[in-house]
């Protein structure tokens, strides 16, 4: 049975760029009243440097806009936050504190307040307020030392943000536990970016003691595992770790002579002496064209699949068969189809969603459903309290 | 107020390898009961490929052996299943169909059971029954696409299993979301490991069309923001973003041409004018050590960390202060002391952590606690069942 799980819960988010918004953004989508706050007049900088994935981010939300400096807006701030059940802000520490809006303040009003902070590296320690981005925490966590190439240095792998998103989901996450707890007392949240990325990194650690700390090139070298050019200039993937795929593989390709060598017995095996695979595997796969390869690996139960572009998605048989990029008929992005959470049984309520995403568009709403009148509201809109 | 979130939550888990087993993992962190289920006789392949990983990611979890093709193994776990709130399970599709203890299975005697399927790329559509490791999932998404050089092809950039982990905190988020949820009806999540990735490319989706469809090159083109080598041969990471980063950087390095070149006014200018900054700026920072780099860029508030290796992650003051690496006496990882989620206020039942992870440890207090005798244990052991 589908169902809104977060239906009837009130966030307020003073987050700005990536980490906060993607986490509020996911309980917006299921189900919850997510009220963005944004710095009276210029918005938040994500509006101007990439206005698209501003829209993505937020287009679920509703938008209000504050002068948090200015004492009125701090009182307006605290009236909202009274009613919420979440508050998630990202800037650095000791700010909310400064403006008087930070957790012991909202607690005093609001004894059951989940208030989430999410910074570089928590709110504490000798760390806390060095300013940092994505690349910096890739570093700290250990992903940036095991990245590119095996034989030479780190290289910044881009790709997507995985540090800011790393906050992201465990702020989601222990945001989801506390409100899913019995006890409804205020819970402070203080979440690390930088920590969260290295607990995504303790597999590869405790792989890495497992194994004997091994150095940077035996613990990356990889053998039928990674990415084969085709024929036609494209790219694609094979993940062969276990023994059954690679009787397969070898089987498919015709290297009996692998098949049968003692010494690529197993997946690490196959690693240790990848120098005897990797160009083999090469140019075999040069041989044909992208297509007719994943036609034929997938047919012999091989892990294998495309290397897509953003322009692939449109096209995948499994992202279409998904609908996972939901168009119009004029071939644009249809915003009210579009999720923003994986498929699962949880009901995304797409009614949220909003192409207008215009600054301080909700202020009247919002503002009024706190009590104020529309004298007041205009008033505010003078002195650039909104 | 500290809390433990899930305490009473029982999780019936038959995942293996690394995404459902990482789910269900911060599930027993937050205080669920979580009930391993291992094949009888070898147990999952993880205790062999990497026995450190496994002890990290099961450690805080009960440890039970079903044969489940046997009909007397099926009835064990549909019986430890009526009394289940959450079952987990990362079975090719259509396997626990086969097996008898698919969702249809198990809502007929428990209807209120969370059954959360983690596949490759979920339960249905023309990929279901590719097989796939977190490599192929990578190349899907279109992260690998948008890795390694940006003036050449893809590249694996391995750090870490950025596909599986995406699918583990999609399945957790969705499994916190249904706990939470006021209507207890039973709830099934098809949770599709290459489509949670996607989920995390989205942003970059929406930049890159928010940008006009930029060439790979251009899109992942940087400034100063990267990876760069000190004289020492380490490596440092510079994360200017904003432009008031960018004129701490400049004053730092008595970049004084580049501060008030017009070309450079903004972080889309100074990517795509990188030439005029990035062999500049590698050429600067290897004319000292890492260390004194970090001190004297985080003091000018520049966003600026080193890049760790996992050896670093003892020392570095942040983790340290942290205590994020928890040592006994002699040096070796406490783990009774050890966190597998980031600090918040959530209290982890670290009563739960134990060194010992030997396959069906808890066998008989499992099966005692459904009521079956001594004898009937030692039967069920001898016919190979458990």
């Amino acid at each position: 049975m589908a169902f809104v799980p977060l239906k009837g819960v009130y966030v307020l988010d003073c987050s700005t760029l990536l980490p906060g918004p993607y986490c509020t953004m996911m309980l917006a989508e299921m189900g919850a009243k997510v009220v963005k706050v944004e710095r009276a007049g210029t918005g938040e900088p994500m509006r101007t440097t990439i206005p698209g994935c501003f829209d993505y981010l937020n287009g679920n939300k509703k938008f209000v806009t504050l002068n948090l400096k200015q004492p009125k807006g701090k009182a307006l701030f605290l009236k909202m936050a009274e009613k919420a059940d979440v508050v998630v802000e990202g800037f650095r520490p000791g700010t909310v504190k400064r403006l008087g809006i930070d957790f012991e303040s909202v607690k005093k009003i609001n004894p059951a307040i989940i208030y989430c902070s999410l910074s570089g590296h928590g709110q504490t320690g000798p760390y806390a307020n060095i300013p940092g981005h994505d690349v910096n925490y890739q570093g700290l966590s250990g992903l940036l030392n095991i990245s590119g190439n095996p034989e030479a240095g780190p290289e910044f792998p881009d790709g997507f943000q995985a540090a800011d998103l790393s906050g992201s989901m465990f702020a989601l996450v222990s945001i989801l536990a506390a409100l899913n707890a019995k006890d409804k007392s205020a819970t402070y949240l203080d979440i690390s970016i930088s920590e969260s990325l290295a607990m995504w990194m303790m597999p590869r650690f405790f792989e890495y003691l497992s194994e004997g700390k091994p150095s940077k090139s035996k613990f990356m070298g990889r053998g039928p595992y990674g990415i084969f050019e085709t024929k036609d200039g494209k790219y694609i993937t094979i993940g062969v770790v276990e023994n059954h795929f690679w009787d397969n593989l070898c089987k498919v390709l015709n290297f009996d002579d692998l098949a049968s060598d003692p010494t690529l017995g197993s997946w690490h095996a196959r690693n240790h002496e990848r120098a005897k695979i990797v160009p083999r595997l090469k140019k075999a796969i040069k041989k044909k064209d992208a297509d007719d390869w994943i036609r034929i690996l997938t047919a012999a139960d091989i892990p294998a699949a495309p290397v897509c572009d953003f322009e692939d998605w449109h096209n995948n048989p499994q992202f279409k068969y998904k609908n996972f990029i939901p168009t119009k008929t004029d071939g644009s992005i249809d915003r009210n189809a579009f999720r923003r959470f994986p498929l699962t049984d949880i009901k995304i309520d797409n009614q949220q969603n909003q192409e207008d995403t215009a600054i301080g568009k909700d202020n009247f709403e919002i503002l009024t459903d706190l009590g104020i009148s529309d004298t007041e509201i205009d008033a505010y809109k003078k002195e650039g309290v909104i």
